[in-house]
């Protein structure tokens, strides 16, 4: 079975081709600059990488042209678009739907009803899949939503303090969001210790953040609440924020509230606090030169990484494995060193040198250390194919 | 120095009586349903209390009622209401206004400037300090502001990642309050251990509660942040709360943004999510004979305190003590042991039977757990008497 996870910008579309049948990927490519007189796109297939130039008016369209490329007589990999057995999503936010979902009609509604709690992430998934839908009838559409794996979460930590109702009746609860990533690394950490009881606190950290709590395998506890804006400060997203600055912030900006949620959805985040940048790396460099908002957007980020650390190593009584996943994860030893910073009496201790030089997959906490750490690098695309290969399989 | 330190409803009065000099409480009293046609009114001088039926159509005049019955020739316990040197209050938010402050225009203006930050404090604060200031001017009235104590926190923790000039020029960061309680807890602890260099993380917990980092005697971080709305769910106050959620809330109940706060500020905490009683006495009774609404409310909250149990062991790199105080940090054993339950491999361990048994100041930690376990009985009004001793001293 051959799946195609699509990873959709408003003006954007990547993907990655899978065989699932031995979980190889066959090539990846995308397409920028939708919507615009010309759009550039590129297609890999071994290793071997061409560029193109196309016409792609839309989302459906950019996908048909990738679609031909993959099929291509010379160099493609694909007899026929047929062999695709469907295209699958990490989509965001799905209200009332969760879990893995054929894309019809009640899905797209579904998500449209929470358009306003996932304004960055829902809108352009909206539209460009009722485009497919409607231009590649053929071809299935695949939802797994970055929710599914939070489901597990208990009530007690579902439920914001507010009437039972109002997350019975109109869905005001926690969420949580990052799901292929945190369930990601809860079946990798596994595998790499040979335990699949373990506690883990998973940290994806990258230009969206979040912490998870995994008790063998299942989330149990998570920053982000019920929209994506919340939990970690993001790139240019708020993290938590107290509802009640809302009316000082609407007075003193002379503003409205969904103009004073959209500065929090866009203007705010590490880009907000530093003033010059959203990006982690920018912002370490800025603040090497002396620069001290970027020196307190980097604080702001790390002390709130750690907040979330501890919450969880109480809700799980002590942790088995801190893991680092995503760009900031993976690859920022400084983030990585200032988050684990004085934790040795809490039974986390880095190997700095480790820290330091690790460039890929690998633990990094010193000899001693009651907590193993290690980096994740995630692989959210192979989880929503196996998503997609269980779902259709089931059918 | 004599001095009476105030607590205000908004149509009640209580107050203590403290001689500064020795810091003795020479008396307390208070007055109960101001602007109704018949108020009843205390008075307990030597552990002598008398009853009265009074006429007090506002604060103003209830304030001197009480200084009519402290000054009884015969039952009195002050020759002449002159030898009241102030008033002191437990002010809750100034906004731009913080620490102790004499009550003059300016800072009634700066309180009722964040009067929507904390509509169910601010507001019958202003309006009885205004009356007394008018009828009592022989009398300084003195605010010692619930956010001065929290003053010390770093800016990596009293920033929202927001624009700098939203914290700079708007007000818009944590400010944080219970700092009273948090201050007494603080130097009680030292007293009590001999060590005035400890981490402690103090949980006021009671009709209002909050949970405090503390490093060497100053507040390094507190959970509740712009408002005294938001951290650990309160009686009938929502706590934690994702912002994005209120669009949802809005459309759902028809409602608009200042309803939609008043509803969060008044129909929330325990009380609205388990539709009975913010009461957690109440709640354990209920959940007892079988209420599961009261059971949730009651894991939400215990979950919440450990929630910032957690973020501040990290904070602090590990606790030496953990305090209880507040209503329910001092009586609620049940409380007290779930909040503590499996953090054994953190350090924290509580003796049982301690714990059940405790009545009073004392330690309730196990043999042999690293951090100390305390209930600490906190005095708010001596805090606030201190605070106004030290004020009128340095002029």
């Amino acid at each position: 079975m051959k799946v195609l996870i699509a990873n959709l910008g408003s003006t954007s579309f990547k993907y990655r081709l899978f065989d699932m049948d031995d979980e190889r990927q066959l090539a990846r490519g995308g397409v920028e600059r939708i919507g615009a007189e010309q759009s550039s796109a590129f297609v890999e297939i071994d290793g071997t990488r061409r560029d193109l130039t196309i016409v792609a008016p839309d989302h459906a369209v950019a996908v048909e042209q990738c679609l031909a490329q993959l099929t291509d007589a010379e160099q493609g990999c694909l007899a026929s678009a047929d062999e695709v057995t469907a295209i699958g999503f990490k989509a965001v936010h799905g209200g009332r739907v969760g879990g893995v979902r054929r894309v019809d009609n009640d899905v797209l509604v579904a998500m449209e009803d929470v358009a306003t709690v996932a304004p960055a992430h829902n809108p352009p998934y909206i539209a460009a899949m009722r485009q497919m839908n409607e231009a590649l009838p053929h071809i299935p559409l695949v939802a797994a939503f970055e929710t599914g794996f939070h489901e597990t979460i208990p009530p007690r930590l579902k439920h914001y303090a507010v009437p039972t109702e109002w997350a019975d009746q109109y869905g005001i609860k926690r969420y949580g969001f990052h799901g292929a990533s945190h369930r990601y690394v809860a079946g990798r950490v596994a595998e790499l210790t040979g335990n699949h009881e373990l506690r883990v606190i998973s940290c994806h950290l990258g230009g969206s953040s979040s912490v998870c709590a995994i008790r063998h395998g299942e989330s149990v506890a998570t920053s982000m609440g019920m929209s994506p804006q919340s939990g970690l400060p993001q790139n240019n997203r708020v993290g938590d924020f107290d509802p009640f600055a809302l009316p000082t912030l609407m007075e003193r900006t002379d503003t409205t509230l969904p103009a004073a949620l959209e500065l929090l959805a866009n203007q705010c985040g590490l880009q907000g606090l530093s003033g010059t940048s959203g990006d982690v790396r920018d912002l370490a460099t800025a603040a090497e030169a002396g620069d001290q908002r970027a020196q307190l957007a980097i604080d702001v980020y790390t002390t709130s990484v750690r907040h979330y650390i501890g919450a969880y190593l109480v809700e799980l009584g002590g942790a088995d494995v801190l893991a680092f996943a995503g760009g900031i994860g993976e690859n920022g030893h400084d983030i990585r060193r200032a988050v684990c910073q004085n934790l040795s009496e809490l039974g986390i201790v880095l190997d700095e040198a480790k820290n330091a030089e690790a460039r890929s997959e690998g633990s990094i906490h010193a000899e001693g250390s009651r907590t193993q750490i290690w980096i994740v690098p995630t692989n959210e695309e192979l989880i929503v194919a196996r998503q997609v290969r269980d779902l259709l399989g089931q059918v």
